[in-house]
């Protein structure tokens, strides 16, 4: 395919931000690129601001969205219903006072379900590029769910952002399934590889406005590896190491995914001096973080796989640098293609993802503090926590500086139930959950996951359930007191 | 591919069941076939009954096994460990005393599992057919994940039972996929296709001991439908009908699956009368019931996919009566291929599963009454429900006579979580939960779905839980309460 060389080509209606946020309705449902914080669109947004009109916008996006989007329009009140993942004080505020409604849903299943007006008509997207056709765009920072987005949307404004390099395209793998029930099997048999390329296309008649940009992401500010972070990393690596030599599945090569945050992105920088031996380790996941880079840079990487470079902003620096060295290796796919059951189970992925708390049987609680306060979302955690062939949860031992336990006797809302997740890291230890019933699982986790200090009312807990009996003994009196204390 | 005219073909090592029995060690790791109380061995399952020695099995099945099994065994002691699924009161009763260590697991990954060694050593796989060569078995009534089973057993035993037809061949499509992390995507592009053949293969030094038998399966019996299941059927079309004006995916063709039960059972035969216009219907689930015998007599359903007959001996016996017509629209598949992910998605499955119990923001309890004591097991019913493109849950709003509410405040035990049922039916009507915050969920879900009886005590939960805030405002005081008072 020819490289695109020029930010504007053929015939596009470029206009200026006022212009273009004149084609969102107010009541509109608008569909935005953006994923891990970057790639959002951010002028349209900003005039929408602006406008002081009461938009009552339903705003879907692929993941989190920068500050214009999550916290500007929040507090303009622009927003009145929002999918399926924000990251920002002011939207998580709204919805936990019921100003903004939210629907929590799984990363994988929703360009489908947008694609396929599950949640009704979408009547613009509008979508961050690097560069603008007449029937195409190229992304910039995330791919996300973009090309079923703009698949579905019945007007498109596209943001050229002229601060992004036009190298990106380089990196994008853009595929979009075909439809139920003749949908044909992905044809993905290798992480690392492509089976797209860089442009969205469209029906041209969709493209209502073209606005230049130089806004830069406002990504994710990861702080630096706390000592608990530390020790979670070192058991973690332990685990895998035992784990390289007696499973089949890992013996020739090894398909890691992390989650997303600060602790994801400390056990990937962690993984950097992980001796993989003679194998070929890859990344497929979700999000890029700097700790890839790290991984790729020490040689520890073949390539990475992912939907979006959720990247600090000095990681993009590193990155757009060297762009030319990094896309031999780096690959960004759509958010369906990256949290693909179909490619997750087919690469036999080893995922690390983290939880708020974790019940002594081992459903995790990953989204809602208290079972009533959402933090962020479930995002793509359930996608890879299900469909993983290791799902590894990882969690400090306690919050709140000791105060709070987060091994507890039931969590008050389960987004990872017993039946998906096999291993629970800490940083006390390691619970391997694998083949074992309840109340083993319940052994194991309160001795090698608990934080000392509560392990004896962990395990007084558990001998009042038992009383109770049953395969997975609760006492219903108390299951929930931890909490309810708060 | 030749078709297999005789039972035993080649050199295989005919004897006895007691002599078969003594290559199942004390201790032994036992995987069987077997899946929805049909295809499991029995003539040996009789022999270590009888044997009287303290065996300490750990016994592997797809699914549910008969009584030789789940309660011959049980109550001789012989089982220690239990993977993945059952549904006899014997074992239970055992598993919720503690007597046996059961491990609740998804159909799908379970398969890959066992083969790749998640759960130790397979000593001995013990497999009903009906033929076997010195390299190859054709199954019986089920297919499950059987050869994932042989694939990873150290020793084989084939019980060949003279009392199911040779003709059964015909339905079969063995397909093992390949291992990851260079596994081939699944090629089935068409529900009711095939992609393999009627043998499972195998190393020949496996195969220790081949049986003849003549024991029939001891299937599960349905009830006849009750006026709330043909109400909760009634609803059920109606949603439908609506649906199939509205939803792309649909336009065409519908491919369906039901739950096992009595219930699903019910629903399945209600399907018979309902008209798709010129759409092509399959049926692409995880058990056929009689109720999808009706359907294909009715001329209602193009195919039907499965990896079990979990038929009625009624049932089994008019299969086998017709098994020449009905092979041309029947297809048993291996259970990780007839629950796989990949193809629950690229087919655009409409599910339709049952729950103990559903929550008021629609998280669903399929598995522990009161939050401790299993019924089953999650079964298949994970795999549809958060693959499926339109995930239906149904369930009658009351229980025990209409003394206890389905319809509950917070569920003690989640299997489903919110973020992946979509929709919820009872004999009261139809909550669509697509799209809908937490609070909206509640709101229908009450009103639509939830006994009139019980509605004020819901509503008065939901006013008690709002004073708390939150996206998700629960009261968690008394969340719970509803069960502990029981």
């Amino acid at each position: 395919m020819e490289p695109v060389n020029a930010r504007f080509s053929g015939d596009v209606p470029v206009v200026d931000a006022v212009e273009a946020a004149s084609f969102v309705g107010t009541n509109a449902t608008m569909a935005v690129s953006g994923f891990g914080s970057v790639g959002y669109p951010k002028a349209v947004p900003r005039e929408i601001r602006d406008a002081a009109e009461d938009y009552g916008l339903t705003v879907i996006s692929g993941g989190s969205l920068g500050a214009e989007i999550d916290t500007d329009l929040v507090e303009a009140g622009a927003i009145d219903r929002r999918f399926p993942y924000q990251a920002q004080a002011a939207s998580r505020n709204a919805i936990n006072d019921g100003r903004i409604h939210f629907h929590d849903r799984h990363v994988s299943p929703l360009a489908d379900e947008v694609a396929f007006g599950q949640y009704g008509t979408v009547d613009v997207a509008v979508v961050e590029a690097v560069a603008v056709g007449p029937d195409w765009l190229v992304p910039s920072t995330a791919l996300g769910p973009t090309p079923a987005y703009v698949a579905a949307a019945e007007r498109l404004i596209v943001e050229v952002n002229e601060a992004q390099p036009l190298g990106l395209q380089a990196l994008h793998d853009v595929y979009r399934p075909s439809s139920p029930p003749h949908r044909d099997p992905i044809p993905l048999t290798d992480p690392g590889g492509r089976i797209g390329g860089a442009k969205i296309r469209f029906e041209p008649e969709k493209l209502a406005a073209v606005v230049r940009t130089e806004a830069p992401d406002s990504p994710y500010e990861f702080r630096d590896p706390t000592g608990p972070d530390l020790s979670i990393a070192d058991n973690l690596v332990e685990f895998l190491y035992a784990e390289l030599e007696r499973n089949p599945v890992l013996a020739e090569s090894v398909a890691l995914q992390f989650g997303v945050g600060s602790l994801g992105n400390a056990l990937m920088g962690a993984f950097e001096s992980v001796d993989f031996g003679d194998r070929d380790v890859v990344y497929f996941g979700e999000v890029m973080q700097d700790g890839l880079l790290d991984m790729l840079d020490a040689g520890n990487l073949e390539a990475a796989s992912a939907a979006s470079l959720a990247l600090s902003t000095e990681g993009q620096e590193r990155l757009f640098d060297d762009i030319d060295r990094y896309k031999e290796s780096v690959v960004l796919r759509p958010s369906d293609i990256s949290n693909s059951p179909e490619l997750i189970r087919r690469f036999g992925v080893v995922a690390v993802n983290s939880g708020l708390e974790v019940d002594v049987y081992g459903h995790v609680n990953s989204t809602h503090l208290n079972g009533s306060h959402v933090v962020n979302g479930i995002g793509g955690s359930g996608d890879f926590i299900r469909n993983a062939h290791l799902s590894v949860v990882t969690l400090q031992s306690t919050a709140a500086g000791g105060d709070i336990s987060r091994i507890v006797p039931m969590v008050p809302h389960v987004d990872h139930t017993e039946h998906d997740v096999s291993i629970v890291v800490t940083e006390q230890g390691v619970a391997d959950l694998r083949g074992l019933d309840p109340r083993e699982r319940a052994e194991t986790l309160v001795e090698h996951c608990a934080h000392p200090e509560y392990r004896p009312d962990l395990r007084a807990y558990l001998d009042r359930a038992a009383a109770t009996g049953g395969h997975i003994p609760h006492d219903l009196e108390t299951a929930l007191s931890w909490h309810a204390d708060r």
